[in-house]
């Protein structure tokens, strides 16, 4: 394939860490090349000034959303925060693909994501169309869609353990306890206080608990499978690492299922996907087993108290969170192999 | 107070992160000197050798438990590890009062004990007489005993947090699920690749799920609390931070208790007691408040779920949950003030 | 000495971690009352509001530095920005005695302030009588002081080293080479991308090479144990920790003298002092050993280079390198002995 | 190319550090094909059972040395600790072409092997033939020689900057200090104290000054390039990080030389290296720019005393540093683009 037949890409808001982690993979991917990379507070400036690490790259300087020249361009990543995300995306012509890693296009029903984001959704007939970019999951409306609204990174690990085993009906969906825990760049790269390295670093404590904005999401998906209502309890967790997400989910069994039947449910469902393992034997998951990787390793394990289920995930939130599976959406969506550019190994230690 | 009227103790163990906690504590305690610190292996050397931050402090060199002249030592701090524990202090003469650190003496049934240890108690006659030493709960006993049995880390933080609400009634004890995070410091000092710097760094994940051996200690103290047997959920993390301990409790209230119940009997319960304050509002608690202290730091948070409370505490693994609580308990056990040499303010960052 | 009879202090700009790690020693000092926290941007919170690390200690409110009161108060600490700092001391009270931790009364030729910070001073007449803070070197005038100008972390730390050296003729003052490593405290509570727990976790680098504000500090000391200008290459690098400083000096020996010179030179001038000492035998400095404390340990190693020595000390940036050496300074300045308030122990791990 | 017709090679000694990253990118590689994995202590297990990151990529199952049938295998990394790896090494058949990425060929004079390693040379002969394999510098060589001795990690990251500089004569061989900042997997996964998680997290300092082993490699080849015997001020220090080498280089300018000169050789020596690169304008190296890449990155910087430069140089070093440059030479030796499996983009956050 030469340059020409590549399949021609732009980012939009390439400035912080997810868009960076595209172009990471996008670097290593053969049939994308990359025409524009936008980001408005630093347009005019060339990416390595914004990101060292991406020197020597060959890409395109830093543009405004409006000087892209969107005439030849087939699919855009878009990196934006939310609100502002559904804005840009319903101003692009029609005949780009728009991969969206923002949180504005992920829920179902308006009224929910205007009371957890606070405004009127402003593209809902665009809403309509979307796909919640669950890859997969959802596998054959992304290979279809023109707009994939991909989850976000707790959604994602949470919903990859759970889906199968609540739609299994082997654990008792009213009764979830999702404890979570995520490295610092989950909050991006804008200046907090809370996450300086001297505020995150050497300590760990929850956040936004019974408020976090990926409830919604977990709630929609968990209920799709439950098929009727399901509310969690969920409690994210920050913790000193830059990359890399937890989830520690404690369920009830139902009346004659055991962790066993867990265990066996997921390795069914996921047998095939080249980024879906279980932990091997002996060993439980951790976040260090996936850093910098498109994959999600899970573990299960039974709980001392009769009837209980303790479940495991990890996936590195800015890949297989955020990035990796925007990747992975695009390949679906441009029918190449669902793995390219994103064969990567854990980089360890 | 004159050198010759101090309390003479000496630190058995002292090459170890909880003896070097302990020899910092002591430093900063008016009325203490220490006169013995022994580590077996170590024997003969500075304690600089071994610590170079405890060099310059004027404390005698390391020697074997053997060597100890025990004429005119009032007490022992013992830092060994368990087995080994209570085969050295069933050998210390009559006269010494001891506070051990170890998990030696902390189960009351020796059954429980061999379940959990694997080895057959080798001193049930001194375990028959020893005092769990959860300071505020068993303060009188504690006072009066020659043996107190210090808690574990993660039991202090669960039961400063729990044992008032079970007590009260207000949560079900039969559907506790405890989700707690520790710090490496937790895993001693003793060499071992998985708290390696390169292994537990910019990474975490569970450990010995479902077999940690704080679980008994939680349940025993727990089931005195309900009145009855209770089994918890006890799900230990390894978190890239040296020090800290946190507990995220996940409790289903019973009728007609709220979190605001909880948050009140606990206010109430600790209002006087100068370790343990809820966290300021607005915020939640985070080791990073505790670090170095003696404190802990609760929160309570009511669930989405309805009928559930989430239920926070923290505290630094080797002070509250070790070397403090154990100072804190000689206080007590030589009528002193109890917060004497324990006044150290968080260290942050 | 009653509360009626301690020495009553405000702390200026006590919102960052300088302010934060002063009310921590303070806490510790038995003769000193904090009676006005200022803090503009967060006047009427309470502290802990701030830093939830310090509730419970019973310290009034943040105000405005307008607000406070300064009728009975005796000495101010001051934490303000350099530029900010000069304007608030010279308007405040003649009564006050003042120990200003900022870069504004430090350069003794207003040319080279000038030229360093950029703005005119605007105090200079309270520049002539400021007396510079480095306890060891100055004690007699700072004693007599109303105003002390605590040196910056950096220079206490070089300075400390190398003055005694210098002043011996032992090194060759214009042939210094000074590596520095930093914690990421030193740059502050402000928001800064390359101080985000991701851009300097897990990675290093040095930083304003040949334009650092604390070399003229350096140069204006050493040039006067030298008798003659000195000029350094000072090369500060950002490491990925809270609190720490270490120097790793490369200095030629002048004919004759040696690395042993150098030793003896060291212990002999530092013998008598409670917070400076050498490393313990078999031991290199590092950063772990003295967190927290305010200590500055020291170590000098002969180079593999004839007529080469190598220079080692290490602090913490916050202790010694700001808030510890405010202190020491205060108790000279008040007449108390001079450790009071500053025997923490390092905090290890 | 088929399965058939890749390169067939043995990694010896799979079970530390270099190894696995050796793995990691060996996935990478299309022309590559392990056959065989070996680590005596670990005999018989699956590799994800050492390193659970590495699972699911369908390797062989680690086996002892003598355990390997080398007929069909083309070339062997070896990773053993020096010492081991020249008895190893020596009994590897004819046929096979060798990457050895220990130290045991790299020092040309036997004598100094043995003064700075303690033991006698087992394969001499060996060592006659060895070529030392700093790709850059000796790439023709590399090409054709059967056994490659791939420098250290500091060797590495001094010589890339040095060399240049020293062969065109801009900087005094004979007045270099080296200042040198290295991550916690330098040290490898062997158990030592000083690597703990407790011991090296939060801290930093200097260790085997004057003695490192990395010294007369270094001094070796700067020999070499300035024409006569060279000794080299070398210090190293541990850094929390678990990636990464940092140094910083202190050099006088020869007469008339410029800082500008410095830069403009590197520029024109490196300018078509696929994995070498100066610093963009405006920004400083940092290791976090190169995590987990094959990359160099270089600057140089005036220093403020007349006469004198600064130059700093960066690169991961269990990359460029280990198992990246013996990718690099591998593909030389067969004829590969030399970047082949080595394109990966830096890891950043």
């Amino acid at each position: 394939m030469t340059s020409a037949q590549k399949i021609r890409v732009a980012v939009i808001g390439a400035s912080g860490y997810t868009g960076a982690d595209l172009v990471r993979l996008a670097y290593a991917h053969p049939n994308m090349q990359i025409v524009a990379l936008t980001a408005n507070s630093h347009a005019g400036k060339p990416l390595e000034s914004v990101f060292p690490h991406l020197s020597g790259l060959g890409l395109p300087n830093l543009v405004t959303n409006d000087e892209v020249d969107w005439t030849g361009v087939d699919a855009a990543f878009c990196g934006l925060p939310h609100a502002t995300s559904q804005n840009v995306i319903k101003a692009l012509p029609e005949h780009l693909r728009i991969i969206d890693m923002s949180a504005d296009f992920r829920l179902r029903n308006p009224e929910t994501y205007k009371q957890w984001y606070g405004n009127e959704h402003a593209a809902l007939d665009l809403q309509a169309t979307a796909v919640y970019g669950l890859t997969e999951h959802y596998r054959q409306d992304i290979a279809k869609a023109r707009l994939v609204a991909c989850p976000g990174c707790y959604p994602t690990a949470v919903l990859m353990l759970l889906v199968p085993l609540v739609a299994a009906g082997l654990i008792d969906a009213s009764d979830l306890v999702i404890d979570a825990k995520s490295g610092v760049s989950g909050a991006g790269r804008a200046l907090k206080q809370n996450t300086l390295f001297c505020e995150s670093g050497e300590g760990m404590g929850p956040y936004a608990i019974g408020r976090h904005r990926h409830s919604p999401e977990i709630e929609q998906e968990l209920s799709l499978a439950a098929g009727r209502e399901v509310t969690v309890s969920f409690t994210p967790h920050l913790v000193p690492m830059s990359r890399g997400e937890f989830i520690t989910a404690y369920a009830r069994l139902t009346a004659g299922s055991t962790a066993a039947d867990c265990q066996a449910v997921l390795v069914e469902r996921y047998n095939d996907e080249p980024f879906v393992n279980m932990v091997p034997d002996g060993v439980l998951p951790a976040t260090q087993f996936v850093r910098g990787s498109n994959r999600v390793m899970m573990g299960v394990v039974p709980d001392r108290i009769e009837g209980r289920v303790i479940l495991l995930s990890t996936l590195d939130n800015l890949v297989k969170g955020s990035a990796g599976q925007a990747m992975q959406n695009f390949n679906l969506m441009f029918g190449l192999p669902e793995a390219t550019g994103l064969e990567q190994v854990t980089l360890f230690p």
